[in-house]
Formats: C-alpha cells, structure tokens, sequence
C-alpha cells in the first residue's frame, strides 16, 4: 500500500462504510451487492484478456464469449431480480455494453409488454433460451430522436396475410441498435404500417433476419455491421435494410394496435401505453450519470494523493498534487456533483416506481411531470458528467491519456448517453415545453403542484429581472435551504423570460412555431436552470435522511459546495436577476476556497465510500493501494506492441530507406 | 452534388476564395498549398487502408511505410522550406501525428541547435539520412512539465571518460516520446548531469539504444512501447529505462554546457537561449487549436445543412437542422472562435519570427512578453478547441460517435495539446505571474508597455468591482472597439482581484508560496480574461486589414458574435465589474440571435473558406458534396467485422449455448 494513500484514510473524518451504505440504499444492499460482485470477479469463467489489447473483432468475441457464461451463470444462480440481474452484467462486463444488451434489455422486455399470448407462445420461451436471439431496430440512418420521421414500412397484403417490409431510401436503413450487426437472428422493427391504403403510424413487427441453423442473413435481409465507432467496441450496432421481406400477419406486436386477417386496422385503447419505458430509462440514466462520475472522481483524487510534483514551498519535498488549490477546484466541484447526481438517481428510481404502482392502479396524473423531469435531468446529469470526465482525465496529466488509466474508456462509453433515449437539446426543450405550459396555466391562475409549484409564486412575486439594486438581499451563502430559494428563483425567473421571449415574437406575427424556434436559447436555458434547482434541492433533502453526523457534516460540506460553485459558474444569472448582491457573489468565491480546504482530508475516503472494486474500476491510476507506477509499467510491456523487440516495419520499411537515400 | 448544399453555396454573400487567400496568408500561398496538397494526395505511394480498419500494429505499421515514402519524396521534390514540409506531412498523414515527428521535429533541430562542430559530423548527416533515426527523451513516468524534477542521472566517470546514465527510480522510466518504442535507434536523453560530485542540472545527451543493424535494444537498455492511448495510434509513444549505460564523453551536447576531460563542469553562457523552442511550439498550437477547430465546424456546419429532421412549422418538409436556433447557437460561435484563433495563430508565427529576428541581434527585451502570451493562450486555445470539438462532434447526433464523422479522431488526437509543451493550468499560472508582476511595477510607478500596458490605465482609473450602479455604462454592445475596451477592463479587474487575494495572504502571515497557491484560483481566471481579451482585440484588429467589402462584412458579424457570446458565457464578470448593466446584458442575447440569423446564409461558405480537401478531412458527414448517407453505407459495409456474413462467436458460443439452456 502506498504510504500517501495511507495517511489519506487515517485522516478520515467519518466512518466509511456508513457512507457507503448510504450509497447503497442500506447495509443489506451493500451486502448483497458485495456478494454478487464476488460471485464474478472471483470466477475463473470471466477471466479476460485487457480488450485495450485487443482487435475490434477480438474484443466482441471476447464479449459474446462472457454474455454466453452470463447467462448461463445467472440461470444457475437463479439470480432473477431485476437490480441484482444489472449488478452481475456490470461486473461481467465492467460498465461496457454487451451485444446481449439488447435482447436483454429491449427484445425481452418488448415481447413481455406488447405480444399476445400466441406470440408470447411462439417467441418467448425460444427467446428466453437464446435461440432467438433479437434486438429492436427502431433507429434509422436518417432518423433518431424523431420517431415520426422514420421511413420503414410494413405494407400488409391481404392476399397472402402477410406484411411485406421494405426499407424504401438509403436514409430509411435501420442504424445503431445493439447486436443487430452479427449477433441476432431476429429483430423488432419499427415501421410505417400501411393497410387498405392507410398509414397508420409506427407499429413493432418481429422480423427473423438470420436462419436460425446457420446464421447467414435470410434472402431480402442486407445486415451488418456499422463499423468502428468512439467506444463501445464490444458491440455490433448493426444496419438492417430490408428488401421485399414478408413476415405472417401474427409477426406484429399485436397485444395493442392489431390488423385484422382482411386488412382492417383497429387502434390501441391508449397512447400513453409506451410512454413508461422511455420515461425509464431516462431515469436510469441519471444513475449512470453519476455512476461514470464516481468512477472518474475515484481515478483522478487517488492519482493525485499520490502524485507529487513541482513544489509549493522551494526546498521542501514536491507536494502531492492534491494540495494544489487549482487541483481541488477542479475535482471537488465533481465530487460534489457526483454525490449530488447519485441521490437524484435514488429519487428518480424511487419516484419510477412510485408513479409505476399508480399507472397499474389507472392514475396517470403524476406521468407527465416525471417525465418531463426525466427528460431534463438525463440532459443535464450527462451533458455535465460528459465534461467532468475528461476534466478529471485532464486532471491526470499525461497519463489520463493512457489507456491503462480507464478514463479513455469511460468517457467513450458514456458519452453516447447524451445522445441516445433522446438527444439532449431536444430532452431539454421537451422538459421546457412543460415548464412554459405550467407558467401559463398558474398565469391563467391554476394552482400548479409538484416539483413546478414555484412558478405560482414566481407569479405572486412578480420576480423581474432588475434593477439590480432594488431589490433586498436576505440570501444566506451558507444556508442551504437559502440556497435552494435562490436556485428556485433563479429558475422561475428564467421561465419566465423564455415565456416572455415567445410573447415577443408571437406580438411580431410570427407563428407559435417559429415564436418557439426563435426562443429555443431561452428556454433550453430555463430548463437548465429547472434541472439545476431540482438537483440542489434533492441534494439538500437528502441531508434530512443522514443519521450519522460525521456522516451529515461531510455530506452538508459537499452539499454546499455543489450550490455555491453552481452559482459562480453561473452568476451572471443570479446577478442579473438580484438574486445575490456583487459582494455576496465575492464573498462566495472565498467560501468556495474554504470548502475546499474543508473537503481535502476527506477526499480519498469520500471516493472510497463509492466502493468501486479494483477489478469494476479496472484503472492503474485508480488503485486502491496507490501503488501506480510499477502496474503502469507492467501494463505496458504486456502491450501487443511489445511481443517482439523488433518490429516488422523496420525490416520492411526503414532499413531499406538508408540505401535510397 | 446533395442540392441543399448547392442551395447554400449559391447564397453566399461574399467570394470564398477571398477569404481563403486571407485564411492562407495571401492567394499565392494558396496556389503554393494546393500545389503541394496535390502532390500527395494524387499519389498512389501514399494511398492507405482506413486506419479505423486496421489494429494498432497495422496503423503503425502503414505509418512508417508512409513517413520513409515521404522522407524520400520531399528529398526528391526538394521541398526544404519547413512550413512546406509541414504542408506536405499533414497531408500525408491527415493531420495525424506519426512516428518519425520527434526525429524531424525535435532530434535534427536540437543537434542543429546544440551540437558541437564535431557533433554535427557525427551525428548530423547519418540523421539526415535516417540511419541515426533519434527521438527526445524528456519526461519520466514521474515528472512531466515540472523538469526540475527529472531524475534520469548522468554521471561522468573521468577513469573511462564516459558517462555512466541511470533510471534510477521506477517514476524516472523515460515515458511518453514519440517514436521510441519501437522506431528509433537513437535518443537525446535529458538528464541530470553529475560530476565531481556535483549536479549541474538537466543536460542533453546522444543515447544510442538500438542496434544499428539488427535494431536490437542494446545492454542496459529496456525499451518498448507505452501501450495503447486515447488516440495517437500511429505513433509508439515509448519508455526507455537506463541500466549503467555507458556513452562517450562526446556524446553529451556541448555547444554550451561542457564537461572536460577531467569532469570539470563548464556552464553555458545564458539560459535564455533554450527557451525559444517553447515558445515556437507553443506558439503554433495556437494554429493547431484552430484548424481543428475549423475542421470540426466544417463536418458539422456540413452536416448540418444536409439533415433534415423533425419538424418547426406542422405539415412542412422537415428543416434542415442548421435552421434549428439552437444549433446555430451551438455552432456559429465556434465557427467564430475558429476564425478568432486563426487570425491569433497567425499574429503568434508573425510575433515570433519577428522577435526571433530581434533575438538573433541580442535584444531579448520582448521575450517574456511572449513567453507569457504563448503559455496562456496555448491554454486558452487548446482548453475552448477541445471543449469545442466535442460539441461540433455531438451537434451531428448519432453519427457524430461513427469514427467516419472523423469527429472522434480530431479529438483524441487535438485533446492532449492541453497536457503537453506545458500543462494548461500550469501555463495560465505562468501567465498570471507575468500579469501579477506587471501589475506590480504599474503600481510601483513604471510605465508598462505591449500587451499589458492596460495594467497601466488600472492603476490610473482605479476600476472598482463595486458599486454596479456607480459606473456609468457607455458600452456600445455593436461596436468591437467598445467591446475590445471592455474585456480589456475586465481582465485589469482580474488581474488586481488576484493581486489582493496574493495580498491578503500575505498579510495574513502566509509565505510568498502558500499565499500564491491560495490564490491559484482568481490568478487562472486572471490569465483567462486576459487572454479572452488579446484574443478578441487581435480579431478586432485583423478587420482593418480586410480590404474587400464583402468579406469584411461577414467577417465583422463574426468577430461581433464571437465579442458578444463571449461576454454571455461570463456575463458574472461584467456585471461584478459593473462594466455593463443588466439590461445590456440582456440586449445582448437579443443581438446575438440576430447575429445567429445574419450568419446562417454564408454558414456553409464560410467553412468552405477554410478549404479542407476531402481526402484531409476524411470525414463521411462533412464531405463537399453533402452525399452523406450512400456514403456512410459504403464505409460501413467495407468494415472488417463484414468481412464474413457470419462471426466466429457465433459457432463457438451462442449456438453451443442452446443446448446448455
């Protein structure tokens, strides 16, 4: 063990596994999370070679080789709750996607929600054993977030009962879902469903793409794979272009919307039907968010306990790095946000599930807020985690750039979050078009309730942006539900002037459309500071929970930390409005320097509280036993490069040269 | 030809190969590159497999091929002069470092520079003729920017007249250089250089490390490649540890620095004289940040024109998605920001040839000035272009994470500008020392001149960040001169911020060291504001140079938007300053939409003015001719992972997993 590293968890202030327990949701959940971890990381079956190592090719078949033992081992284990089924695959394979992941997690799921009970017959048991194997082939090449856009269609032929799908442009070929390049034989697609002349919207079909006995795409079926992308080098993304394929009539996901044998087309009884998935897994992004955070912020603050450079005070020994003031800004800040982005992922799994019990129960009233709340937060939790990891891989200096450091591979594996299950922007316009639509029903004087209640009072108060003098500074920079009060403001305020802003330009005769376009700045700035609100006021909910003191101070530390560095990153806005006063705004930024210092005893326990196994965070820089540099070196000499002392290219290439030159 | 894009070049408003000629410095310049553009890319020795195709050894591999093509090429054409040559690399390895750069780039210059008459016989021409094929050994595992700390040891042992050279530590391992893993036979190793029982410090010495022959790592030497990185797959970025090898006397650099025969240590004349490497290098990152930059915005912008998606007005085709507020609000003030850091990096060479002339005459008096300037905005540059890169990567949703957008491959090879010639934190904290010092001598009643002689007027005018309703604000929000006074004042502001905060340290009985790195914080926002402000009076400035109506028009909306966003990014710190008043503020984002509008017509001519070849950018998405989706299929298909319809894995895991289940 690295004697730095040592001294940092002597200093420790609180008791560890408390904190971790917290995380957790409880001792138990710590507990049983261990175990699963242990059952995998201590399973010769998953023993792999490091895939940085590898060739794409060599990297998937690695992958379908463990997904195989997964699901084996799962089968064997009877491990089937849902939560502890997620913990064992992260563990397989250590937060990377998998080419199972979509069958798994889409296929299955889709045939339990959305299949009558003869295809629940015919496709789920064979499914379920792996011999269908599928994926859901929703994303087109020219299509993604706007479903309505996609050009698939499904024409149903009476004549036959079949329904014939054809992928009828270049744009219209099916891009990016998981496992649909070489692993699946079959697929849900998404298509224009067309019958007696009619389009009827988009309807999931299951499609067989692959011959079951060989594997080799059936005769209409162009399928492979989209080629190397930025991470997720384990998967095959797949295109699927389909060319005159017919499938039966029963081949449609038919529990909803049906086609009847003649063609006749007869409608779901609800709409909103499909709306919980989404909503779903947007929540669970947010978890992911701060789970590739955590992860980050344990590489980067063990590294820099254990790091020494330069010098602070000339003839004394080179400090470690993390007392470097600008260090600390830089990760504590992240710190701070990942503790605060992990409990509101606890509240948004917690409020899923909530809201899921009443939807069983017909009550839908909560559905729209939670999913404008998802749709937000999955934007602002991965837009910010996005930017933190490759701060805290900066943070690291030259080797956050080896691939030994984990960073790389965090950040090409998480990044996609910002675009999929709905591209950022459009996530932070949908949560706008939620708040404008509450804005204007508390102007028409409806009692708003939730989480926008405060946009009534933003209407009693009559918050304007200034003058800056004007108005009274009662804000408290160390209190947190002082905080909360300003965030909400600031919020409030903001809605308004997007509101404001579509007001102007409808008064310029613009239509709703283009007064909406032309305001798009405004209101994704709203949203931000909607989202921004909610997680602050969470974070300091939370606090309310934490028994423990030492626990509770830290935590509060941190806390505040998160509130006050969000308000310098962003004072413009809180100056503007009047929220803070310059002077407080100054002061702040000393606060900010004090929590710091605050923080710095505590920072390696406060990510080791994450409980990352060294096998899970699989990082040299982020050991827990700090010793660095001789894993960096072992690391590098068992790099492929290295196999031979001479490489081929000398002979080849630059030995030849000297003689022409 | 895609006909949106036609659409777009026909509403240009100004002659795009006007603009080229300024981008290039002239149209002959132009002429000249294109030429030499031609030259390579027309040539079948250069013509190479998609490295994203290939495995690491493979890129590595058709890299060297490349680079020995391209050493015998230039010999032949005769292009000697090195802005032509770097023409010529760049377009024989697209923007992509490659093996030999360290040998061209660092070993030749540093034995031009520091070779005795002696040396340079030795060495000098079997260099140029690639037998010698020699990298620079700097940084250790341990110890990057900071070389004080540098442990590699030279000890001189008078009995044999050697040097004895040692890694002492595991941290002291050599690590990072390009080309020593695998390429090079020969390294200048800097180390500390002992004799007679003294350190003299970092010197410089010719280690051979490979035999010339066989090409075998010779006794005491062990190296190798450091292993995959996030990016820079072409180039072996190796390690080097040193076991008791012995090199002759002669074999240390001995321009200036000497040691005798009998180990006595003769120092060098001046220190200055190293110290011009830094700043050329650092100097043309500058240019590097914006030709990313540039082509970045050019795949998107592109991109941009050519998708449709989703809806602004009900029953209308859908838009191209640059129509989209927000994407324009994304992309048009980086495509500012490109044009800002081009003109920069032009000002930066001009600078440094003319100083290096003033140098070559004795006059040294500008160099700290430069030194200062080049350390900050290789950091300002480099920090905004990576951010930059990856919203441009994101802005073209799905595809952007496709390695055919080539948007990941301009960040993982831009990205570590930040960390190497000098961390960026650490280069603003030099900057900020600069400023501090200077801000000193105003107040102690010198008269400052150059680029911070605003310090000077601070002391004058006494800029007081309070009270905000005191100042009167006589801001023009239109006009770049205001503009350029008011980020002027804004970084005095900065600038003596920081200097009390060092000062309150002090008076609080912190040493000189602890109150600096108390203060490390407001001195890095300091460097920032004042680099914002050289940034945004050398756009300014460069306007006076554009002789042609047109493009000084378009080129004026672009400095005003990149003046003005600028100021919405920090709006905090014009407020706290009481430079502008709220409703200015708010004026402002009114105006930038308007700017948004103005530019969206001349969007795409003016990436084209950048003049990327397609075969240089290298990119599906952002491809002349708009073609994108048949183009993307093409690529996919041609992916090794479709090289068979059916994966091995399929045989040798899944289908035997039915039967277990």
């Amino acid at each position: 063990m690295n004697p730095d590293i040592i001294k940092e968890r002597q200093n420790a202030t609180f008791d560890v596994e408390k904190l971790t327990n917290i995380l957790d949701g409880g001792p138990e959940k710590t507990k049983r999370r261990r175990e699963i971890e242990a059952l995998v990381l201590s399973d010769p079956d998953f023993k792999e070679e490091d895939p940085n190592f590898l060739s794409r090719s060599e990297r998937y078949d690695q992958a379908v080789r463990k997904s195989a033992q997964m699901i084996l081992k799962l089968r064997e284990y009877g491990i089937a709750d849902p939560e502890e089924i997620y913990c064992y695959k992260t563990s397989v394979h250590p937060d990377r996607p998998e080419p199972l992941d979509l069958h798994l997690g889409m296929f299955l799921p889709t045939l339990l929600n959305q299949s009558t009970p003869e295809q629940m017959d015919r496709f789920f048991m064979p499914a379920w054993n792996l011999e269908i194997i599928g994926t859901y082939a929703q994303t087109e090449m020219g299509h993604g977030t706007h479903l309505r856009g996609l050009e698939t269609t499904a024409t149903y032929d009476p004549a036959t009962q079949e329904f014939v799908l054809n992928s009828p442009t270049v744009s219209s070929i099916k891009w990016w879902p998981g496992g649909l390049g070489k692993t699946s034989n079959h697929a849900i697609v998404l298509a224009q469903l067309y019958t007696q002349g009619n389009c009827h919207g988009l309807h999931a079909f299951i499609v067989p793409i692959r011959d079951m006995s060989t594997h080799e795409p059936l005769p209409g079926i162009v399928v492979g794979d989209i080629g190397p992308k930025f991470g997720f080098n384990e998967v095959d993304n797949g295109f699927l272009k389909l060319e005159n394929v017919r499938i039966p009539r029963e081949n449609m996901l038919m529990k909803y919307a049906k086609v009847e044998p003649d063609g006749t087309y007869v409608k779901p009884p609800s709409a909103k039907l499909t709306y919980g998935t989404m909503v779903f897994i947007r929540s669970m992004i947010v978890g992911e968010s701060a789970r590739a955070l955590a992860k980050s912020c344990t590489i980067a603050i063990r590294y820099s306990a254990v790091r020494h450079q330069s010098e602070i005070r000339p003839g004394e020994p080179e400090p470690q790095i993390l007392d470097y003031q600008t260090q600390q800004y830089k990760l504590f800040p992240l710190l701070a946000m990942a503790y605060a982005f992990t409990f509101v992922g606890q509240y948004m799994k917690q409020t899923y599930h909530r809201i899921t019990g009443d939807i069983n129960q017909g009550d839908f009233s909560e559905l729209p807020e939670l999913h404008a709340l998802s749709a937000g937060l999955k934007a602002f939790t991965t837009w910010a985690t996005n930017s933190a990891i490759e701060v805290c891989r900066m943070s690291c200096g030259g080797h956050g750039y080896s691939r030994s450091s984990a960073l790389p591979d965090i950040y090409v594996e998480f990044t996609p979050t910002c675009t999929y299950e709905g591209e950022n922007t459009v996530m932070m316009l949908q949560t706008a078009r939620y708040l404008v639509k509450s804005y204007r029903q508390a102007k028409d004087g409806q009692q708003l309730s939730g989480i926008v209640s405060y946009l009534n009072e933003a209407e009693h108060r009559r918050v304007q942006p200034q003058p800056v003098a004007a108005r009274p500074t009662v804000v408290d920079i160390n209190d947190l539900a002082s905080l909360v009060e300003v965030y909400k403001l600031r919020a409030a305020i903001l809605v308004e002037l997007a509101a404001k802003s579509i007001q102007q330009e409808l008064q310029r005769r613009k239509s709703q459309e283009d007064a909406w376009n032309n305001s798009a700045i405004d209101l994704v700035r709203a949203s931000d500071a909607h989202c921004h609100y909610v997680v602050v006021k969470l974070f300091t909910d939370k606090l309310g929970e934490i028994g423990d003191t030492a626990v509770h101070s830290v935590l509060s530390t941190l806390a505040l930390l998160y509130a006050l560095h969000g308000i310098t990153q962003n004072s413009g806005d809180f100056l503007q409005a009047g929220l803070l006063s310059v002077p407080q705004v100054l002061l702040i930024s000393v606060r900010i320097k004090e929590l710091l210092s605050q923080l710095r005893p505590n920072a390696v326990v406060l990510v080791d509280a994450f409980d990352f196994h060294d096998k899970k965070l699989n990082s040299v820089l982020g050991r827990y036993d700090g010793n660095v540099y001789e894993n960096l070196f072992d690391w590098a000499r068992r790099s492929p490069l290295n196999s031979t002392e001479v490489h081929d290219s000398f002979h080849k290439y630059l030995k030849p040269l000297r003689s022409k030159l």
